[in-house]
């Protein structure tokens, strides 16, 4: 019998499935410590517990990117390992932070099903969660790959396709608890632009610029224990590039947009992304901003801003596709997220 | 007199000496998350506190190779600065995980010396053990290396050359206090298999490679504050390459077995081990292993493999020696060792 | 209105300003650990918690140049981000360490300006504090940058060049609370020599070099949340070459200095120092150093050496500038600075 896993083609997967993901992950101090030096990131309630705390948390939690790398790396062997292509996201929602010492583990069900005319791949859709040790939802969402077939003779599923928001309702946004960014620093947080100060339709070019190397972007996709084989192998492709992990890009542009959205402190729902372009070793990733919502929250002083979030690898700002309707190649990432901002 | 270290050459031995050696290291979460981050590593005790306590103790341990990287590392300003190679190892064990904020310091005392017919270097015989900061033993192996001889003149001494066994008896086997396979849960550490699906004989492709970069290797080496010169410094060679410590291929190795011995949790002896050919950044490393032998242990539900693993650099799988004994070019890497696995 | 951080230009700065750095900054053991794995660190006080109590601390502080580069990293966008050249630093002292969970936070206050004759840049002197948590001073220093003038008709300020001590009196050294050499272990250390083997004037050659790579400067830089961007960033230069920080090139060469200044445990000031030439990945630094002088300090057993280490791209050793007064072109980094060291 054969030992190793040879991951999931089209035709093995059911509407309704249940994948409980392999390998539970305890995140701590030096995950976060390995995110800031894998990323710009500034944003200051993931840099300072005492800056959390004036925000009214217990301690600085992990980045909210953390989890969702985590989680999405543990669905790796299971969903995606035979994927052709990585289609999209929807409806993501963070639950509640991810602490110090959490224990993460994840599953997926499948919710739709769609074999492609060719008969040699289909779209899989999977809801994915990630909980904690005290089996805490903390986050979940909806994400689409294109897989392919390994036996063709195999019947196509009757087709599923979940319907899916085009964006997560503000009116549902879930602050964690106990959040308040009502003695907010704009000193200490690094600018003065609060929710206010944004306009929608706003573009904001987050100026600066990374270079990226093959050993940052592997040592991060093995830190969320990714095991998709074309992220490390140079053998595979004819060209002899790695392909960089698309998380890896979100996290990198996230981290770029500090300058200019340093008060967008924490992401609580993600609306939709897409990879639109590959991102390879020595491409020199930017990131543009586009203001897309404004909403309120509950919480003391909280308001959440909906933001299109584009990674560049052309330095290219506010445009986004073509006369087609397709991205422009030098677009690396569309991410449309809502993040809490003081009013 | 010279401040700095030349390191010892082979006159410079004695057998029955004792070298303690310097720089005790506290080993934590953070190089933790490090050896996640620099190696695929995915063994279900070593990613989760949750999975460790399912397995009766109390949080994650520190990766064994973590403590056998360090510990190795405090060994090479007295042992090996001088080395022209670094020949072997047997009879390792195990004595105790390390866990989070535990000190580890290292001794060897010299057990062989035998000059070499050229007269210009020997072989060195120690055995080194580490102890945590409570004095208790955490694990003890005999290394052999070729060392230079700086004054040719000197004498050669006696040749003593220590009886070393073939393997560790699997009746002496250390098994963690409180550890137990007996509610051992294969869907979150990754794979079905259990002590009775593996045959002696048995080889398994794990499939995946790592292409490997230099950042990762000098950044890995430092991290066991190994500071052999080779592994960091262009200019001493004149193809201007640097040799990668071995322990970086058995670690990198050792991940890449997941896929296929996921449930190979814990290594408790080394048997023996080889570093057959160098290893360069460029280089993409694979593994396969064989199953050399099985054993009980008196704890529950734990078991125990015997396995050879072999990293390769080129992709070949069951191959070890040519005709003329010696190790096929392709060949980085030839490890036995016991790992504990569910029954 | 812009959002994003122009950075002040030479017009924009007054004597007497005060300027509240942002993004405060808690540094735990997952920095400790990167720290180990981007240098060759291994001065026993920073490498482990028993060694560290034997010297009187509760446990292990994080290496001074951590707190160093941390503090530093978030005056950059205050100060540096316009900045030509960093010029200097004088009258730094540690005022006490910084321990794991320890957040910083910066502020820098401006004590001199200097036009220049060409009347489009000038000279910024800033006194830089980082603070704890507790609003406890961690380290003060001077530091002058060259900026650029946005508005070349913006008038030259009056001319104010602060008297700088062209050394820190060593009876003004600042011994951490608790600590006492008296029972230091010289086998653990890693190095025999004490305070007395030291002479005013002995060179010492660190002999072993580490070649750099692009990947390591990053993570490093990044870690310091050091935002400039041309430490990340290929395209602004014509021959596409990332500059390295010049803290990266102090730590590299303080690590190095380990061999023939094991001893020399803690920085408690920096008299000066001068990043001589720029380092790029692929350069091999090396260091030496040289004794400026010996003074004692009220502690038990706790001697002071003050050093000067020169980091090195050309393996020179001893020789710092030229007859034109200028830094040789080998000569990366001067730095002028006491070491706590047993008597």
């Amino acid at each position: 019998m054969a030992k190793t896993n040879p991951g999931r083609f089209f035709e093995d997967y059911r509407v309704g499935q249940v994948i409980e993901h392999a390998v539970p992950r305890t995140v701590s101090g030096g995950e976060r410590a390995l995110y800031h030096a894998l990323y710009p990131a500034r944003h200051a309630i993931y840099s300072s517990d005492e800056f959390a705390k004036l925000c009214g948390l217990a301690e600085s939690p992990m980045d909210d990117l953390i989890a969702f790398h985590t989680v999405f790396g543990k669905s790796v062997p299971d969903v995606s390992l035979n994927a052709v292509a990585n289609l999209g996201y929807a409806e993501g929602r963070f639950h509640r932070p991810t602490w110090r010492g959490d224990t993460l583990r994840a599953r997926s069900e499948v919710i739709g099903l769609k074999q492609n005319s060719s008969g040699k791949t289909g779209v899989v859709y999977v809801r994915t969660e990630g909980r904690n040790q005290r089996g805490e939802l903390v986050l979940d969402y909806v994400r689409w790959v294109m897989v392919r077939k390994n036996d063709l003779a195999a019947p196509a599923p009757d087709t599923v396709v979940p319907e899916l928001a085009a964006a997560v309702d503000p009116a549902t946004l879930l602050v964690p608890e106990g959040l308040t960014f009502a003695d907010y620093d704009t000193v200490l947080s690094g600018e003065p632009h609060r929710l206010r100060d944004y306009a929608v339709g706003e573009i904001i070019d987050h100026v600066d610029g990374v270079t990226i190397e093959e050993a940052e972007h592997m040592m991060a996709t093995r830190l969320w224990q990714n095991t998709s084989k074309t992220h490390f192998d140079v053998t595979p492709r004819a060209d002899g590039k790695r392909l960089i992990y698309g998380g890896h890009v979100m996290s990198m542009a996230r981290a770029l947009s500090f300058n200019g959205l340093a008060n967008a402190q924490m992401i609580v729902a993600i609306n939709g992304g897409s990879h639109a372009n590959p991102c390879f070793a020595g491409d020199t990733v930017r990131a543009w901003s586009e203001v897309l919502d404004v909403a309120e929250t509950g919480a003391p002083g909280v308001g959440a801003l909906r933001l299109r979030l584009v990674a560049t690898k052309d330095g290219s700002v506010g445009a986004l596709k073509g006369a087609d309707g397709k991205y422009l190649p030098g677009v690396l990432l569309d991410l449309d997220y809502w993040a809490l901002m003081p009013q």
